[in-house]
């Protein structure tokens, strides 16, 4: 056992604090990592504050943490001490099910076992986040970081980016794809590098005008304001695929009549109220609206490296630990371009 | 210039009253058909009574026409009088963009012509359905109809039948698909027939426990009673493809969490209230809901050629014209198994 020194939320109103508490001993398949960084996820915040409900305290949030090996166990073949290692949104899952064997482990059967806020397959130990000085973790929910990347910017491809590279590669996103991307947060903003980076034409959907030039700097080649109604007409079976980040309240109606022919909404904002959906702008054109939730183990690292190849990083702001608290406040006031990401050696 | 005799709707309010009106000289492509049978689609009654808006009168509905042709204009290829004929929901399109060329002229960009309750493409006739004597239309919207099968049965291929067909073509099912038939009315008792014959595993999904036994009849495997929780239970993460032909009040929500991996609904029914999403359940399994409108022409004939040759015609209750505000007020009760077809003989 280790002791680890964390920030934590021991309830859901006051203040992330700091808080230790030990690591398991090493086993046969584990790999220890020094956490470097840990990105700050929107569902850190929701789970703190229990906003979904069922939380369990104390938390240790973070889910997008980055790190470098510093023991495996005697099992382990695809780690080393001093490798740079990641985790995400998941450390678990059944292995047995069908959506396992395919490594689309997010979909477990049984249920995956999250990074935290969640009791480990044993039942007893509660799995504690990337606010956190190490983790330690079976390998293969471990994934491979190149040396060539900020590593700051790569903690939010652990939530963010995968959340957003999977549904555009699920929809077939490639050149010269109409891709229209609603919402330029977190995960916006990384849907946007993505589907540049595929070669797709893309179109940032806000409510915000201010965004216009956000998305122009981060690559999108159109903006298309969705207040306006003379503009949303324009747009008007326009999109072969749309990717919805948005997680306030909204209906999925206004989007629906800007998807051609086959074309698909894909859907992984969590609005808190269930959106609705106009039959008759769906049947129209064959459109679908589809949901997806981060991204299996083989995808993950499949992202990372694609993002090493092209020279894909999250745009971050990186914060102390103490100012976690500070940040979640910004967070709910839309006031970061785009993620804060917790420099963890300041715990 | 010849006259048909027909039942038109006078006003949105008042029942279907007999009524005349001429059907257009033979133009060079058009097929001369004496009507024999016409099916009655809930849709109908939508548009006598102006449910949806916008309808305009004196309205002769029908859109499951079958019956034999009397005479063609002399560019016809594909018909001779003495052809046994069909018309569906449409009886024009633009015809050059991108959807009629893909022969999928119900999604055409400038919208599809109805066969009736909107203008011909002349933007003057008053397009006339098939309650009456005779239609005068093009070849491109003329299907062929296999002498083999019942003729009144047929009708309701060409609007019910098509239109459970191509979503479940579109979602792919086959041998060994695990199929769930939402509802089970004129539309749901086709796509039992459909998904049964395509060699699904077929459920028949029902609020209502006296559909069990005649989802048997029809070929069903299981029935699910869909206000029955344990039941829906014991479905969890269970469908390949759901097709859902309500349009009654209902969320789409409560069917969402009975697919399994990529599985899909697709929806059929147009319920006037926008049915809601949960996004957790859409996320989960990477589920998706996909609209279809009818089919294209040549899926429309690949349905009916494919019905000969499997010898499926709709279950039908024949009526003569003279009992249709009867026939309205019993499918408003759902007092019908499960389509009404208008011996038009009786006119």
């Amino acid at each position: 056992m280790s002791t680890a020194k964390a920030f934590a939320a021991l309830n859901d109103h006051d203040p992330l604090v700091p808080f230790s508490f030990e690591r398991r001993e090493l086993r046969a398949g584990d790999v220890n990592i020094e956490i470097l960084y840990c990105g700050v996820c929107h569902s850190d915040l929701h789970q703190a504050r229990n906003e979904w409900g069922g939380s369990m305290y104390p938390m240790v949030p973070g889910h997008e943490i980055v790190g470098r090996v510093t023991a495996v166990g005697s099992a382990v073949t695809k780690f080393k001490a001093g490798d740079l290692a990641g985790v995400g949104v998941m450390i678990d899952s059944c292995r047995a099910c069908n959506n396992c064997k395919r490594e689309m482990e997010q979909y477990c059967e049984e249920g995956m076992t999250g990074t935290y806020n969640t009791l480990e397959r044993d039942k007893v130990t509660m799995a504690q986040g990337g606010y956190s000085s190490a983790i330690v973790t079976e390998e293969r929910f471990v994934f491979h970081i190149s040396e060539k990347l900020d590593l700051a910017g790569v903690a939010p491809l652990l939530c963010a980016g995968i959340t957003t590279y999977s549904p555009l590669r699920f929809a077939g996103v490639k050149k010269g794809t109409k891709v229209g991307v609603i919402g330029l947060g977190g995960l916006g903003h990384m849907g946007v590098k993505f589907a540049v980076s595929f070669g797709a034409e893309v179109t940032l959907i806000s409510t915000s005008p201010s965004k216009q030039k956000d998305g122009e700097r981060l690559g999108a080649h159109k903006f298309l304001l969705s207040t306006d109604k003379e503009q949303m007409k324009q747009f008007d079976s326009y999109f072969d695929v749309l990717l919805n980040t948005v997680s306030a309240p909204h209906n999925y109606d206004q989007y629906l009549s800007l998807l051609d022919f086959e074309g698909r909404m894909m859907i992984v904002g969590l609005p808190a109220k269930n959106p609705s959906v106009a039959p008759f702008a769906l049947l129209k054109n064959r459109r679908s609206i589809t949901g997806s939730m981060i991204g299996g183990t083989a995808e993950t690292q499949e992202m990372l490296d694609y993002c090493a190849e092209h020279n894909i990083v999250a745009d971050v702001e990186i914060i102390p630990i103490q100012k976690i608290n500070e940040a979640y406040e910004r967070m709910v006031k839309n006031d970061v371009r785009y993620r804060f990401v917790i420099d963890t050696k300041t715990l």
